[in-house]
């Protein structure tokens, strides 16, 4: 189904962010954003939700999974709402109906999707057709070009000055992607050897690095490795989950740059202090000084997915359980 | 700490929900509705969110951990803001300093808390003072409270007429709770017998009933009994988590009453075929026809907890591991 010939060109791309963009700041009711997505998808809308939210001075945001946003039927969603959605295949039934049900609404639409003649495309008003594949560019996948469009609503509809700083940075990504994956290869190969037999690895973070840390515990650990995960939120962790703590019980701890850093750091505190088996991944490893400062908290979910991937790649590797393989997913209907 | 005497009478909590319903009617200008806690706390605040955002038609709302909606420090959080928090002893620090920054932006505070000299108490404008123990009412306790006052906060802004079938859904808990938890002693001391030896039990449910899925997840299975967990939302459960679904596998699903019953459903029925160790609760056998239609699916969380507690109480007999044992709660600095 997903072929190269579907990767969209870089100037196509440009084009369809721009289109979307104006359709946006042309729709001056706008009153609220919804984000919504399923599993990955939905995990890559988390950080934007945190974005919109910690700037915004007008616009409400909200992040759903799509089939409860469709099911919540909100009647706060209408013509005075953007609604944002993903799917890699554009196939995703739920994320297609969301599209469907806001635009019935009168929701103004834009999707991203890496398959441009997908229903999911053709329900929604805005395609923007992101990179994939060995031959893409990092400064084109989904997560970037989310980011870029979040960062130009903010700037046309809350009047800040993010876009310059945002497009530079996603403009850096070849190279900081390449320089963070060259940095976690020896360790994540290392981890894969000695984490292999785990049945569980819990995974931590909070503000806008929650949604890396969810995406890595249900679909690399727990849908493409078949292991136990949680996805534990860093400030809820003293409230509940840090009871199972135990010298033997594995972690992966993200510590970003943003306003929520303190609550992470915290957590970490705890955990590498009472578990023997954690591992912490900062932000301030991942070279962003060449990255406006006031933008390196929110451009580090970029970098965490990334790193994060070479550790999954070990564990596969060392697991001899390839990322790939699914015993459910593509295999039956559900 | 807590003693029955700071058990606030029933007439005083009366008192204090009027009089917060009242300064929420009496603040026309409220555009929005911040609900925030911790762990437990936190999670009762979830069905809330879901009651106000399907059924609101110009209130925006949001829920958040406490520290995190410290750190987020939202421009959209001032005098238009009503923001709710509870916590049962009132001196959880993130939950206090969420209420002292609520208020110090002009946010109408509200809190519930156990204790009404606690520094929660102190921070916030109005306070109402919840039961708790063997001597309560089940119409007095947290979540029936607080799904009162929301209810109320809809009619008075909003213009729904919810509160009369609210109050009496909640005045007759006392013998629902008590019919539910009398029909589910014998299943959860035969579940408790089984899988006293589990490491590891997912929890799943969504809409109104995530959070009381979320809440057994951290606070009953990782906190109190120190068994591994996720709350699997049922809309993702398709999206990743069910690759790690198993015939030896288990997990507790819930089957809620509300407009995301068919996407719970549709997990219940692939983890019940493809698991031989799943728990799958229907609030359908909450025998709540004497309850107003409207209203079933909103009151369903508030029998959850109870059956759901059943199980915990179950599970800690047959292991021999009291609920009341921390290793790290209340006995360290953190």
């Amino acid at each position: 189904m997903s072929t190269l010939a579907l990767s969209t060109e870089t100037t196509v791309i440009e084009e369809q962010l721009a289109a979307a963009r104006a359709a946006i700041a042309e729709r001056t009711t706008v009153t609220n954003v919804v984000l919504t997505a399923c599993g990955g998808s939905y995990a890559v809308m988390m950080p934007n939700e945190y974005f919109l939210s910690t700037t915004a001075t007008t616009l409400e945001t909200h992040a759903f999974n799509a089939a409860e946003f469709t099911a919540r039927s909100s009647k706060l969603v209408g013509e005075n709402t953007v609604v944002i959605l993903c799917s890699h295949s554009g196939n995703t039934p739920e994320t297609v109906a969301a599209a469907e049900h806001a635009r019935s609404l009168g929701a103004l639409t834009v999707a991203f999707t890496h398959e441009l003649e997908s229903p999911l495309a053709q329900a929604s008003e805005y395609v923007i057709g992101y990179q994939h594949g060995p031959e893409k560019s990092e400064s084109y996948v989904a997560p970037a070009l989310l980011l870029r469009l979040v960062a130009g609503l903010l700037d046309d509809r809350e009047g800040t000055t993010l876009s310059a700083s945002i497009d530079d940075a996603v403009a850096q990504l070849p190279t900081l992607v390449g320089d963070v994956r060259h940095a976690h290869t020896a360790p994540a190969d290392a981890y894969g050897a000695q984490y292999k037999n785990e049945k569980l690895i819990y995974t931590m973070a909070a503000g806008s690095n929650y949604g890396t840390a969810y995406s890595f515990a249900i679909c690399l650990l727990q849908e493409m490795q078949w292991i136990h995960s949680q996805a534990i939120h860093a400030g809820e962790y003293f409230h509940g989950p840090f009871e199972v703590t135990d010298r033997d019980v594995p972690f992966i701890a993200l510590v970003g740059l943003d306003e929520t850093r303190a609550i992470e750091q915290r957590a970490v505190d705890f955990v590498t202090q009472h578990s023997d088996r954690t591992l912490v991944i900062d932000a301030n490893t991942f070279g962003l000084d060449s990255v406006d400062e006031s933008v390196r908290g929110i451009v580090s979910h970029l970098l965490f997915g990334p790193a994060l991937r070479a550790y999954a790649d070990a564990l596969a590797d060392h697991r001899g359980h390839p990322l790939s393989v699914r015993r459910y997913m593509w295999r039956m209907e559900y």
